[in-house]
């Protein structure tokens, strides 16, 4: 099997060990010792991608620890090998019947110049390149699927709802707001710096936002801002905040567990102590993963792309260039480094 | 105002003091200081209840706290005056077009021999005698239509899903159980004793069941009896039983958020460290309460008043004599020293 094409040096992102607690960008290292085969192996109905944007995201973290005994969604990394993620490629060659050379896609794909991807399921043919390509890692894949999923599938919006949205500046959190103030919520965001809660304010469109670093009582925060309580949560990081949350819901309110950020890099979870508000306020808390929304893609691209084209809705990207600065943009999610969308050029075509 | 009627004596179960932590008997007292007219004040639209059997529910707990500043569903208790709660009573005179002399009603009451009754909307007409009374506190009342509304509407149940149910042999959980085991579920329950758990098996016919207080390890416990994991959560008691059922949900399970008995008379509430697990199996936690299921009332009856009559559902009951047995009675469902539905009888007849 294969023929013999060129055969090129790729570039990788390896882990090195399995990670506990905090990232460290040392966990992440850069290595040239690799080379491909630019040609698909005939039959093997795969295709060869030349990586263009990766994408970084919050779920990568649980991928570098140690594999524990439960069914995850994704195969834990490898120590020693390339990690992976979403990405925008360009196909290079194709065996698969659904792409031909010079596509581009977005899917997963290898922490890499260059992969080969012989399953195939998980890759989108790109038919719309009047955005940024980069969008396909952020407001058009993976963050933007999510964030159309959790607010209209999971939360059940109505006019007029008052929501409220942690890590709101993020890939997905600055899409729900926008979601949520087209259809006339009033919307309140949270994040750790002044520049991300004028950006919520001044970019997104937030009815408020404020950088839950600067409040020593998250309770009386939210009292402030939701004098009346809050209908519906979009959960992005967990924790205190969660706890926070718990008392200033209303009743029949809405928790859509997006993920909980604050909680991946601890040994131990912090404990969640006001959950008997869920009972007698009626909570519904519901988790949800974009996977199984992948079959409403092109009705979210259909509702989503004239958005973006008529510039009713924004999206802001945080970008790096260069395969040699992904461990860094990765790990800087962590610690909020970021503002907005976290993405890694590694080529721009 | 109000027309001379017979004025009898009225024992009554008088709270105390606001209490703090665990509830004492001595926390209510039995008062025969006070008297009643056992006539309605004309144009009050009201009842005179003669009150038969009294229902000791969990959530009567939280009303003998010092209200906070949240809208509970129900007002307090008010210090140095009867407590109140669901029972059975005898309308010995009535003012209201709905409600005659000699009706059987279930709904709110005091607890105390007579009670005047001026807000009648909580208030149910008894229509089928052919079952035992006492049962309109339990399997007829509140605890069935609570049973009712969490499994059916919020588990939304399939036939051969593996269901777990906290707090099993109680009013509430004996009849998920048994509506589980009717749809072809997979049912396994736990309790605080041995005569517990032999009930469950083998009055209830729960697949399995376990004593809590004997497993060191709940995880563990829980991987014994789930080894493929829970669909359905019917949650009574919170805390670190949650905890553990949280590793052991399957993706897409269902949590029915009934109450947290474990959690209602600690200063502070444990944590519950594992909710990432909501997130990645797409859990839905739902907390619900009866009084949303009412109109579904009429449907209710017409299910399980047959299931009663062909005996295809059992329901065990705990009963005390007389109102001077109440307090420990009550207090006794936190120690968890009934055995099924603890009702307390004021009145045979």
């Amino acid at each position: 099997m294969g023929q013999i094409g060129e055969i090129v040096k790729n570039k990788q992102v390896i882990l090195k060990n399995f990670v506990r607690g905090f990232p460290k960008e040392s966990d992440l290292l850069i290595s040239s010792e690799n080379s491909i085969n630019l040609k698909v192996p005939e039959g093997s109905n795969g295709v060869l991608l030349k990586n263009l944007y990766l994408s970084c995201d919050p779920y990568m973290r649980s991928l570098m620890s140690e594999p524990v005994d439960i069914a995850g969604l994704f195969p834990s990394y490898v120590p020693s090998s390339p990690i992976g993620g979403y990405g925008v490629s360009k196909v290079v060659d194709s065996e698969h019947p659904k792409f031909k050379k010079g596509d581009l896609v977005w899917g997963t794909t290898g922490w890499e110049e260059y992969s080969l991807n012989t399953s195939t399921d998980s890759l989108f043919k790109i038919d719309h390149t009047d955005v940024p390509l980069s969008y396909y890692t952020g407001i058009l894949g993976m963050p933007g699927i999510t964030a159309y999923a959790g607010f209209y599938k999971i939360c059940n919006p109505e006019e007029g709802e008052k929501v409220f949205i942690s890590a709101a500046s993020g890939a997905v959190g600055q899409l729900v707001g926008q979601f949520a103030k087209l259809m006339g919520c009033y919307v309140v965001g949270t994040a750790g710096s002044k520049e991300k809660v004028d950006l919520l304010k001044e970019k997104f469109g937030f009815d408020e936002a404020f950088n839950y670093k600067e409040e020593a009582d998250l309770d009386k925060a939210l009292k402030r801002y939701f004098p009346e309580g809050i209908d519906i949560y979009f959960e992005n990081v967990g924790g205190k905040m969660l706890d926070a949350v718990l008392l200033n819901m209303r009743i029949r309110g809405r928790i859509a567990v997006c993920g909980m950020i604050s909680q991946y890099n601890l040994e131990k979870p912090e404990g969640v102590e006001n959950l008997m508000n869920i009972n007698y306020k009626r909570i519904k808390m519901e988790g949800f993963i974009f996977l199984d929304y992948l079959p409403e893609y092109p009705k979210f691209l259909d509702t989503v792309l004239p958005l973006i084209r008529e510039a009713k809705i924004t999206y802001i990207e945080d970008t790096v260039e260069g395969l040699e600065s992904g461990p860094a943009a990765l790990v800087g999610l962590f610690s909020g480094l970021n503002v907005g969308k976290q993405v890694v050029v590694v080529a721009h075509e």
